[in-house]
């Protein structure tokens, strides 16, 4: 565990998440990046800022792309580099990536990166045709397959491999909707029982409404610069010291296996190694429960359990707070909410707070060091960080 | 003209720009990335090739994001981290300015920074629509002004500050093509007059169809590493000695002038501070001919006269091949063609083979210092890197 940090994150914001009506992309992100100037009083955003990377999965949704200046913009820092990354719903997830290369290169000292997504004024029907332009055009979605469909397929082979439950993995989703509840920023903060659950209507079996992630707006960002830079900025950064991330085939129907995310484990091995961190030594971890199935898979592709024990580890309570080690506190993508773009800097955000212990009734106790992990479609791009605490 | 490279160009690709029917942008990708592999024998692409960056401007062409991911599986590279960057028409220029941060970031040796975009196969009606997704939706598109309509504004402005001329304007096409017709890659290979293009109709007054740059499909990309490890690579690298990139408001409306792209001059003032050049120096230079006019501000933004003077410029055949700086050579985005993704990175292209000695008939001679310009919607990004030959 003695990784040098590659980065500190001197300090983040995240809009309300929910329904956020009457708002574009670019009102919800200034109310991100607001937050995050006022957390650092000491950075001045228009002289020290000098580069931005902005995750924005889909122009269709306000007809709106160029976000990566549109942001900058609305943020009030008009004039630097400014660039959108699209991984799918790992969007943001790269844009970390990408504000490390910026960071690290040495020609960008303090850099913000972050995502943002207004969806919730499209029908349910508009939403899924443009998630879906992240999977393959010719071979998935042609065929009327969509993203419901594709985690259900991988589901479907877990269980056939492993047993694994439709109980287990509706479990993800009161797991993450306690942990909701505890968030006033989630767009859903009320606690639901695994017979809601279960008696939910199917979506593509065996994952019914609630195994499903929200339509949500929302945006985030985290502020980054050169470790030896932080202290001017912060009495409390968090480092990043560890950075993954992989591609894989777009396409599932090409994959080598179904039952876990190949890009999720080469990035995973990447961060590891870099930051000298074992799975054991994480304190707690934001992964991404695109469906509550994704997580199970993503608590073994981590490394949290052994691979088929997804099932096992989420029914021991270990991944609920006040467990060895809780996962998607903030209430994740099935209750906190998935704007898509946001996720991975509003996973980043998450981890700032429980690691500079703001994380108020969410808190977990002693944290040092956290992991987020950020997947787009159906894994062919998998971005995990892993932060540690200063203190 | 003692500027350090920041990294070194090893090989270059780009495929057939044209009408590419019944092709994928994978496929087209595909062929760009074969291009550059085969020009470099001694790259192991599967084992050297450590993250990639994809400029791709609209997933509405043919229903398909995640492109980093999908581009990177059609070039054989599945497994590296994968990013598509979008920028508008500056998508490619984005991703090369990414792809140097990652090299320099020490994560990342050798780096493929390219672009795609597949667009004939949509009317020219669904592109137009498409392509004004980069301007501002609720103050610009919302009222029907598209992205001729905006260049023309600031021609229109720009004639009755300085008294620019429709036929100066216009000369800028046929050069452009006749710098097309030495380029066996370009979309159209075909010299046209100044008559034709002033008996063209009108597009948005002052521009005419012939001021207008080409619905194209194409790819191309570039490889980089660091300046010490070029010489395992190739004995011919280019190296790029300045980078810079910026933004300004993405609505032409709040702009200070409509005379001069503020991105343009930003980004270029960083790039030749970082490349110890003055545009005096620089021998030749691919710039962003979006529309005819947009070449002309170009030449003052970039400093290759002065404010107000590019029609006087153009008319002295100094920017024409034989000329004191020959500009797009390739035959630009006017004659060459304009896939939006793909332009960035084919411009940096051609400097590959100007700085080599590898652009045949059109080759300017004695190369040694180029300028590429990639600008993105209205001007809200512009990218300028600065480039100079290993001889």
């Amino acid at each position: 565990m003695n990784g040098k940090p590659l980065v500190s994150i001197i300090s983040a914001g995240m809009s309300k998440f929910g329904k956020r009506e009457g708002l574009l992309a670019r009102e919800i992100f200034s109310e991100a990046a607001y937050e995050a100037f006022t957390r650092c009083p000491k950075l001045n955003p228009k002289g020290d800022i000098k580069a931005m990377f902005i995750g924005h999965m889909g122009e269709a949704y306000e007809h709106q792309g160029h976000t990566g200046s549109a942001m900058a913009d609305w943020a009030g820092l008009t004039g630097i580099p400014a660039t959108r990354t699209e991984a799918a719903c790992a969007s943001s997830g790269a844009a970390l990536r990408s504000g490390i290369y910026a960071v690290l290169s040495g020609l960008a000292d303090v850099v913000v990166v972050g995502g943002v997504e207004k969806m919730t004024h499209r029908t349910t029907a508009e939403v899924t045709e443009y998630l879906a332009m992240a999977s393959d055009y010719p071979f998935e979605q042609w065929h009327g397959i969509t993203f419901p469909g594709l985690f259900a397929l991988m589901a479907t082979a877990h269980m056939h491999a492993y047993g694994t439950t439709e109980q287990q993995i509706a479990l993800a989703a009161v797991k993450n909707h306690y942990h909701g509840s505890l968030n006033p920023k989630a767009h859903m903060q009320k606690e639901i029982t695994l017979e809601t659950v279960m008696a939910s209507r199917y979506v593509a079996w065996p994952l019914k409404l609630y195994d499903c992630s929200l339509i949500t707006d929302g945006a985030s960002c985290i502020i980054l610069t050169k470790p030896e830079l932080a202290s001017k900025y912060t009495d409390q950064p968090v480092h990043i010291v560890g950075s993954g991330q992989a591609s894989d085939t777009i396409g599932l129907y090409e994959r080598k296996s179904f039952t876990s995310l190949n890009a999720t484990t080469l990035a995973a091995k990447t961060a590891y190694e870099m930051a000298q961190v074992t799975p054991q030594q994480v304190d707690l971890a934001e992964v991404h429960d695109c469906f509550t199935f994704a997580e199970l898979m993503a608590y073994e592709d981590l490394g949290f359990c052994k691979l088929g024990e997804g099932g096992k580890l989420i029914e021991s309570g270990e991944t609920r707070l006040g467990g060895r080690i809780p996962v998607n506190t903030s209430g994740g993508l099935k209750a906190k909410g998935h704007p898509v773009g946001a996720t991975g800097t509003a996973q980043a955000y998450e981890m700032y707070l429980q690691l500079t212990g703001q994380a108020g009734k969410r808190q977990v106790k002693d944290a040092k060091v956290g992991l987020t992990h950020n997947v787009g479609g159906s894994g062919a791009t998998s971005v995990v960080h892993i932060y540690r605490s200063a203190q």
